[in-house]
């Protein structure tokens, strides 16, 4: 924790986020005292990523004047770094000629991505004044839909002929480095732009120079097309360890690639809506502390609803068997458990299926297996926390068939719940429902209605004898 | 969907699974007819990820014949994408030096993995036949902390010195591509082995072919110690779009790097805990199939048990209050509503965010943004619910004052269950908790006992004048 010797970015455990502190507090203050030669000074070691936090940081004032600091080439890294709602601002701040060399520059699939989040307005000024290549390509990565391996891809790749030497590919690269996106896998297409298979620069480095690339490209070529799911392409990535992957059009055509570091952000994304969706939140693209309340309220407003709903069942079912909890008003003081605990078996049990359906971790003629597991599994629970539950019962309300009521429909709960939990996501999968935003409602009605009503039915029969 | 007309294993969206399953099914049949040079052609075109799920899909008897018709180079790759479960059989089918070629060929990252999960046993008896160098890389690996840097990293990198020319170092990267995990980096390191800066290659192919390393070093490189957390070391290449991250050791010298490909492992298995602790399942290493249920369950029990405890308290103020729950027994009837919806909108702020904690999102300074934010669109929420709530508990109960006490407390709920969601998860942070484990638990407690707390409270002002 010792930073006091060291005035670069290195990184030792959570000191990096102390001197990202450092830095913007430091610049904060430079800033204020106009002292923007210091600024300048301050942020030549620091890397993109790290400005770009300093400079979100700092009041909006001062973004501008910061931003303006930075080298021309600096300045587009640091741009693509920063939140979309900053790069907006800062957009409105600068006359049209610095946001032109800017956005210009950066590459086709983060303006596409940029674009995305921009007014459609904007966009249209922009677009304008690209130059007409640079204007095609990001129409081109538009045009796909949302969430497609078109519309991440990008299309700065190195294709080569497969009669080129060795040395003549690696001339090619060199020539073209600088625009490309990675340089480590070289595409082999023919005359009409099909992909026959890819050479990895490694491949490259240690073959002869004189040698023909037909001698040492990989043929059948793992690919995907421009419509195919973003998260079936992080799957493959993620699954054959590659650094980027061939995108193909209808006809087979390479197009474009999607590189590693995309499809670490589209994973992080598209758990982010798993978990929200589990967690009961509808998420959207937008920046959080952007969307107003209202928003955050509408989109969460749904499930609530959903659930007023189904427990109009859970209250019918009570309304029901009144006369039993007349009777015993004792039995209403562990509703609240039975509820709680057939929610959480079954939440435990569907979390399970879920995460491993969205990894593709359950393979077919696994499910009745998984199923049979996680029944079995919440039958054990059940049977071990029913005799808890009836020993704590009995002393909680002093009366043995209350207790034996409890235990008996917790019991039951258990078990349901597991069924439902395992069961529930799996139906939905299959009938072409997304499991990640279906099960959470339909498990909760299943193990309430049922629950409370396994427990009044239980006591109604074991107590109901007063009658 | 044709997939007639291609023998290879090119992607179309869900074609691939089905020629997986096609592969799959054929090998087996294959075997089966004791066809075992069919079998061995049928996989000649086949990558290894696919060979290694189609091997996992045969049954137990056949994997070990299987597996013996791939080259020797095929089968190391195909080895370390089998499970472990697997890759353990066929280590007992094999003799001793079949295993020994295949596991000291593996990578030493992939090695010490494999190790991890082996019993003990059977680690000594492959280290003991492994060549020194080898036993030393791997049990250095096994010796640092699980979940940490060191245990991920491979010791096979490219480092260079500063006083090497561009030609002298693309020498030595074909001199060790071959046992070089990546290639695309180069570490230049001191006579010390201090790390100085980094290359990339990209670098390299575009420089003057005489132009010292020292010109083209990139300074003040990011790194990790070997005991940092791996989670900090995948946001670290996720944020700065790295292909692979130095890791030194308390000297600062360079002892090995981490791939990216690694990284997207380690975060799948992170957000697969992160998820699992959300939904309150324990998570372990071992695969889930071979896990007895009694392990399965033993692990669920405790989040259910802290339930049990914490419904001790809702009992006994639903029993405190059982006065006013005899005069008007339909005030039960709404119990389920009231505690499903605050654990619901508990849960909605704290999903939102415990991610956000869990991928750095929420800055320093935004915390009680956060928190406001959260309470705000959860009291939104709660007007909204409160009085459709009114309205539809006078329909299902006739009574108004019954539901006037369940929209009062319906909004004092989700006020609370919003403000507990999102202030508990930070609190637990800063007390050093981990709040995907925590959070759940005590915002179910508070929203619990205090909901029905206010309920029967409420109810018992407006209701309880006919005592």
């Amino acid at each position: 924790m010792n930073d006091n010797n060291t005035e670069l970015p290195s990184v030792q455990r959570t000191s990096r986020e102390e001197l990202r502190e450092l830095v913007r507090s430091q610049l904060q203050a430079l800033l204020e005292q106009n002292n923007l030669k210091g600024a300048k000074a301050l942020l030549v070691p620091v890397q993109p990523p790290d400005i770009a936090e300093a400079i979100e940081g700092l009041p909006e004032t001062m973004q501008a004047i910061a931003f303006r600091l930075l080298s021309k080439e600096e300045a587009i890294e640091v741009y693509e770094y920063l939140d979309s709602s900053i790069q907006y601002a800062l957009i409105e701040e600068f006359k049209r000629q610095d946001v032109l060399d800017i956005v210009g520059k950066m590459s086709p699939d983060d303006r596409a991505r940029l674009f995305d989040e921009l007014p459609a307005k904007v966009v249209k000024r922009i677009l304008e004044q690209l130059s007409p290549q640079e204007r095609q390509t990001t129409s081109l990565l538009l045009g796909y839909p949302p969430d497609s391996a078109g519309r991440m891809m990008t299309p700065q790749y190195i294709a080569v002929k497969e009669n080129m030497t060795v040395t003549q590919a690696l001339d090619r690269i060199r020539k073209l480095a600088h625009v490309s996106e990675i340089i480590y896998y070289l595409y082999v297409t023919d005359a009409s732009r099909h992909l026959r298979g890819t050479i990895s620069l490694r491949d490259l480095v240690v073959s002869d120079p004189e040698q023909l690339l037909s001698e040492i490209t990989r043929r059948e070529p793992v690919f995907v097309s421009t419509e195919t799911d973003r998260k079936e392409a992080a799957r493959l990535i993620q699954r054959y360890d590659f650094l980027a992957l061939p995108v193909v059009d209808s006809e087979q055509r390479l197009v474009g690639i999607i590189t590693v570091d995309d499809v670490m952000d589209v994973v992080e994304a598209e758990t982010t809506k798993d978990i929200y969706a589990l967690g009961g939140v509808a998420s959207g693209k937008e920046n959080y502390f952007q969307t107003n309340i209202f928003t955050v309220a509408r989109k969460r407003v749904v499930w609530l609803l959903i659930l007023l709903i189904t427990n109009t069942a859970t209250s019918a079912v009570i309304r029901a068997r009144e006369d039993i909890l007349e009777q015993v008003v004792a039995l209403a003081a562990f509703i609240p458990l039975l509820i709680d605990t057939g929610g959480n078996v079954g939440a435990q049990s569907s979390t399970v299926v879920i995460r491993g359906l969205n990894i593709n971790a359950i393979g077919e003629g696994k499910v009745w297996r998984t199923i049979g597991r996680e029944t079995a599994a919440g039958s054990l629970l059940g049977i071990m926390l029913s005799l808890i539950v009836t020993i704590w019962a009995y002393f909680l309300a002093g009366n043995l068939l209350v207790a034996i009521s409890v235990g008996v429909s917790l019991l039951a709960i258990t078990f349901l719940a597991s069924f439902a939990g395992s069961a529930l996501p799996f139906l939905f999968d299959r009938l072409g429902f997304e499991p990640t935003l279906m099960s959470a409602p339909f498990i909760t009605t299943a193990v309430d209605v049922l629950g409370v009503l396994i427990y009044l039915t239980v006591a109604q029969q074991l107590l109901g004898g007063a009658e």
